[in-house]
């Protein structure tokens, strides 16, 4: 008998139809003897429509303690729901929002981060045999306004109980069946990975982005929570995320290859290269709030070096528009700015004692005419920035060379 | 400056631009310098369609804490949403639920009933300026579980509020812009009255139940705050509802003619008049929870009597299959049904010191050929059962013999 946390998104809850589903799904688990804590976001379409209420109000922005009100509702709505569909099942369960769990954050509304998460109530209602449904999302400052957790907010409170309930796993339920060695929209031979470590996961944000909140994985992989991403939609064993110790010895070298459309690259020809100069390109960027991925600064000849950063597509015109001026300001050649381009990564713990991982990310890229404009490394990664119109051949030539299509020879199994 | 409580339903905030208009009232009354608490209930239509989620998934009936839990939702998104309304209009203005305010509830789910009311954060809230909206309808129990207070509830929660923090005045914006001395779609010559007395107000429940809940009214009078009747959609002064030292000391006798069409008459013919009878007739019925309204036993006879009560129509077949047995078990003769009945009342606390009010009634009554055919009466009122197809008559004969067509001398006026 093990105790799990189980997360279900808006889509997963999004009709009373589905809420059915999910509650077949939490009955099994519970006739199997363990114990259910429940985390519901609300019925897709709700938190649009209670911002749709408030924006009519306030289009300029609505007041963020007001919105915090307003639209934690939603959870609540799901939890009752759910509970209402267990008790049809002759299932004891019973709906808790953050404030009656008592889920304490900081006051920042629209983006509190949890500070302490009360876990008698719960146990409490554990002892007694009953399923706990939590309203996900939310949760109450030191006074007692309701507060809400930001996107993703459900994944966080899933991974924070399991975290003060001492879990032994955290589900999180999506309309995927867990985590790809790559898009299985851009290589057919993609394949679901049984087990992934926090830090790949992390790595792989541009297809975890669609799985699991960034925050979500972090908090996990903090608290030592294992995390498992499954379908809501079919049976099957997901993928479990968890600490590189409990990965298998012999784990493939590679988890996956990751990729990213969104971006943008800017370059700064003949800059003086003198000290400061990253800060004055990059400082005026970041006081507008603009994110920055990949950032290269070729080595100078004759005083002057070239520097070239990325970012989403969606800030290139903003950020060419403060670039400008730099330029001027620094004496400059020239800015040049690039929409086609695309981010392709080769992710896995595995790189750190597997020599030249690089070397063949790099042979392969060459072996089909790929062209590498920039390379961008951290521990776990290998990132190379390309045309866009290189992308699904890049992907799929990695996936390949990798051998991420053929199954690993050990099998973990789920819970 | 007043403590003012104003308390505004679900068809006053049935929409966004509603929700405006209540919020240009609350700012107008603000402006002039008053203390403001709102109780609001869910908009128009959103407490029925969250039922009906419910009843999707639990069609016998959902479970009670979920229930509560669900539809509590519905107010505390108006209460979100009107203090958006406020803030762009510059008021300050915070919306609290039922538990952040600490509204003490026993634990009797859908319809729970107020223990007590901390007001401590709402005191703080009005010393720094602000309006407060709180979510009718709603509370919590000693164990932090959402409850609500059944039918009404929102009325109640103005009322204690107004009750708890000693306001000068607790305002109830309705669709109708006060009490009428009778239907206005019966007698045209109806007119709002300035005040009433909260006894009266209890025995006009017939027109009454469409203006405020029984139950507030019940409570507004025993806390004895002043509570006024007023029209969410007219500027106006609607109907005081006061203590009856409070009322002018030359009021005239009646307030005001209830009429009620739901009724239905039962008869039980040649019962053996011995002790007991009207328990064996009375207790099955109210053991199978329907309400009894006039009850009448004749003298009886040869030691026989005949028992006469009445019960809303909606209760008449139920009535009657529990009393065929009775009926065959006492022995008696006979049961009549009668459902086209109904019954006319006139309220008023001057009738306590103006002798001749049943007569006057009874004279007009003949004089237009209504029979009457129960009469029942309690301190402040005369209630009469005749014939429907009267109905309208009797009302307009009655407004007529006690001159309510007339505006009284003393014309007080609102705060």
């Amino acid at each position: 008998m093990a105790l799990i946390v189980q997360k279900f998104g808006g889509t997963s809850v999004g009709t009373i139809e589905r809420i059915e589903r999910v509650a077949d799904k939490v009955a099994r688990f519970r006739d199997e003897g363990h114990d259910i804590v429940v985390v519901v976001s609300a019925m897709s379409g709700e938190t649009n429509r209670l911002i749709g209420l408030a924006t009519d109000i306030l289009p300029e922005g609505p007041t963020p303690r007001e919105l915090d009100a307003l639209v934690s509702t939603g959870e609540q709505v799901t939890s009752a729901l759910l509970c209402m569909a267990l008790h049809k099942r002759d299932v004891g369960a019973r709906s808790y929002n953050g404030s009656q769990v008592r889920i304490l954050t900081d006051d920042s509304h629209t983006k509190a981060r949890i500070r302490h998460i009360d876990d008698v109530k719960l146990r409490g209602e554990l002892t007694q045999g009953n399923v706990v449904v939590v309203a996900g999302f939310q949760g109450v400052d030191e006074n007692g306004n309701i507060t809400t957790l930001g996107r993703g907010g459900s994944d966080t409170t899933a991974v924070a109980l399991a975290a003060a309930l001492k879990a032994d796993e955290c589900q999180i339920y999506t309309d995927v069946d867990g985590v790809y060695t790559t898009d299985p929209r851009v290589v057919d031979g993609a394949r679901r990975l049984e087990k992934i470590t926090f830090e790949e996961m992390l790595e792989m944000a541009s297809m975890g982005s669609k799985v699991l909140q960034i925050r979500s994985v972090e908090f996990a992989g903090k608290y030592s929570v294992p995390l498992r991403v499954l379908s809501s939609f079919e049976d099957g064993p997901g993928t479990l995320i968890t600490m590189e110790e409990d990965a298998a010895v012999e784990a493939p070298a590679i988890a996956g290859i990751a990729f990213n459309r969104d971006e943008a690259k800017l370059t700064v020809l003949g800059v003086p290269d003198i000290p400061g100069v990253a800060y004055r390109i990059l400082g005026p960027i970041g006081e507008a709030n603009i994110e920055v991925d990949v950032i290269l600064q070729n080595i100078g000849e004759d005083g002057k070096t070239d520097f070239t950063f990325t970012v989403g597509r969606g800030d290139l015109a903003r950020s060419q528009d403060i670039l400008s001026q730099t330029v001027t300001e620094l004496g400059a050649l020239e800015l040049r700015v690039d929409s086609k381009i695309a981010k392709v990564s080769v992710v896995g713990v595995g790189m750190r004692s597997h020599a030249g991982v690089a070397s063949l990310m790099f042979r392969a890229l060459a072996e089909v005419g790929v062209n590498i404009q920039m390379i961008s490394t951290s521990e776990i990664k290998i990132s190379v920035i390309i045309e866009e119109k290189f992308l699904e051949l890049a992907v799929r030539t990695l996936h390949s060379a990798f051998e991420l299509d053929a199954e690993p020879e050990e099998q973990p199994t789920a819970v």
